[in-house]
């Protein structure tokens, strides 16, 4: 098989390993950038290599309406398509899906839904999204699954069932031997709902397990007592992947509670927006206190941000909508989510990840920020994979 | 001085030469792509270097109103500030002064106008927008013109006789000895007018000579009489820059009636909207006929975009709106204009470009597209510094 992770190392719950795909190994922990429409927005594969990203994330839901699965099939598939030649994964398109609210029905069978593009009616089952993967051609494809509420009881209850039953099915429609298949636990913040998940799909058997249906609502407690919950339920030799989270903090918060790969729009998103991550936290460069800052966007940085402007240029840019301002933060900003789960990898083959985790919030907190204490940080509240 | 022009070829009217500026120097004839505000738009610096750019163009007016030339010269000028250690050249702001139409009031002594971005009320004098380009401190400074309708011979006797009063207050104003200074030619598309015009400026003496108030309004024909016209006039051994011009054909095409610079949005702009120059003609990459097509934009180019990237892809980015669609189509672009002009250098220096432009025609005409024949090009036509 084509696919396989080793565990290299443990440290606490903390897990270092290696995974070996089709197109390329990955290290892990990883962040994987998001390529919602086959691009990292604002940067190009180059950049990607460049910044040492090796796995991308995109998005299921978005490249079947345009410019369509078929059509990427037929240009040799997603990795030619957009020119990356390292490893990929897909999510199912149930996330956005479901974020379509009142343009979507779900059924036993499926989901119904109208495009966010042109408003035109499609349908979602497990043997079409596997369907859809499958022309895609990423290395790593997901179950079609329900994200609920995490709060809503009654509904995590009914959208489990079918989440179940979805696994169950997409696992049988899988044809491709060169692509793994993970499940994806939901559950809401509820113990027995993602006890019975967890249990659930591993019953059935996954190349790896993504958690989902967090970071959407529930507090940063509820989230890390989910992961402690699902650490020692899950099998050890297999991948766990947290989908949609988070910031720096959230990989070093959630690598201790046993997660190897994680994904978030944040870094990309808050880039255009004028927003960069440090570790000391946050900085908005609409503020005027940038002005006329000669400094780097995070002193001691290496990306090329970093190392070529000041953020008063960066400012400059961001208030004048130039898109070079959104290009250099967002190099700057997933530099720093790919430097962190270097580091952290590093810490745990080491066996320091508890000092470089206690480093990490000594150096968030000596400055005034955004950012708290372990259990704390302000995280990636933004979906990974929102419309 | 600092500035030094040196003439190394000629080929009929064609020239070749090389500029020599405090921050490098500049083989021409060269094609300078326009950073409007501190950043040609889509790429970066080092985008920039790799496609081989000696020489950019910025804004004045833009930058006096954003980010502020005192702002600029405190974080230690524009080159400084926008990363780009090679030369530049800024415009007098007089273009985009006089584009405002309704929000401008032009007096003997100067301009008063309305700013495009808050409304606000401002005063260009030649000394102001002397003060102003010092301040940024570009390798070439130009002086305040009034740009007039190239068609309307009334408004060109009075703007000319404006635009010659400010030349002389500009080059008196000036102080900074590491600048060059060009004085612009005005006059439309009349012959006494542009006469009076080149030997009003040569009598004074400049760095170099631009060539305003061309390629708004008038045909291909019109504008090659003024050039040639004018090439006997100007002193042959100071720089001739014809301002907001063009396209490849426009600079084999005015290169043959002795213009040695150039600089146009047009590359830049086109490529945000989804359009491609090739040597064979224009693409529009949101025409149907590119969903499927597998080959570059060019076949053949070397840039990143052509030797990575289908047409089927660069579409997919331009109807999704993508960032990298904007970036890649301006590589594509700025690297045809940088290789034309390399090109034609080359064949003027082995006495070959009458042949090279013949070729270069017989290239575009072969396929189907929107390039014409030598003086029907369709060219230029946006303004290389609109707002």
């Amino acid at each position: 098989m084509s696919f396989h992770f080793r565990l290299l190392a443990t440290d606490g719950r903390a897990r270092a390993g290696l995974l070996t795909t089709p197109h390329g190994d990955v290290p892990t922990p990883v962040f994987m950038p998001v390529g919602t429409q086959a691009t990292v927005k604002a940067v190009s594969p180059r950049d990607l290599e460049d910044l040492g990203a090796t796995i991308i994330l995109s998005n299921t839901y978005h490249l079947y309406l345009r410019p369509g699965d078929g059509r990427i099939v037929r240009l040799g598939g997603l990795h030619a398509f957009m020119g990356w030649s390292g490893p990929i994964l897909t999510d199912s398109g149930g996330y956005q899906v479901f974020s379509l609210a009142q343009r979507r029905k779900v059924d036993a069978d499926g989901v119904t839904f109208r495009s966010h593009i042109d408003g035109s009616k499609h349908r979602f089952t497990p043997e079409k999204v596997i369907g859809i993967q499958e022309n895609l051609g990423a290395d790593i494809i997901t179950c079609l699954d329900e994200c609920a509420d995490p709060l809503d009881y009654e509904y995590n209850v009914q959208a489990l069932a079918r989440t179940h039953a979805w696994a169950e099915r997409c696992r049988a429609a899988k044809t491709r031997p060169d692509q793994a298949l993970f499940g994806i636990v939901q559950g809401g913040v509820f113990p027995d709902l993602r006890e019975r998940s967890a249990r659930f799909l591993t019953d059935l058997g996954f190349d790896g397990y993504a958690i989902g249906g967090l970071s959407i609502g529930e507090t940063k407690e509820q989230m890390h007592r989910v992961l402690e919950l699902l650490d020692p339920l899950l099998p050890a030799d297999r991948p766990r992947y947290l989908m949609g989270v988070g910031t720096p903090g959230d990989l070093v918060e959630c690598v201790a509670r046993g997660v190897d790969m994680f994904d978030c729009v944040l870094p990309t998103r808050m880039a255009r927006n004028g927003g960069a991550l440090t570790r000391a936290g946050r900085i908005n460069l609409r503020n005027a206190r940038f002005a006329d800052d000669p400094v780097p966007l995070e002193p001691g940085c290496t990306c090329y941000a970093c190392t070529h402007f000041s953020r008063a240029y960066l400012r400059h840019l961001t208030l004048a909508n130039e898109i070079l301002g959104h290009h250099l933060l967002t190099l700057h900003n997933l530099h720093l989510m790919l430097t962190v789960a270097r580091e952290i990898r590093a810490a745990i083959l080491e066996g320091r990840f508890q000092s470089y985790r206690e480093a990490f919030w000594r150096q968030a907190t000596d400055t005034v920020g955004p950012l708290r204490q372990p259990g704390g940080d302000a995280g990636c509240t933004l979906p990974s994979t929102g419309l």
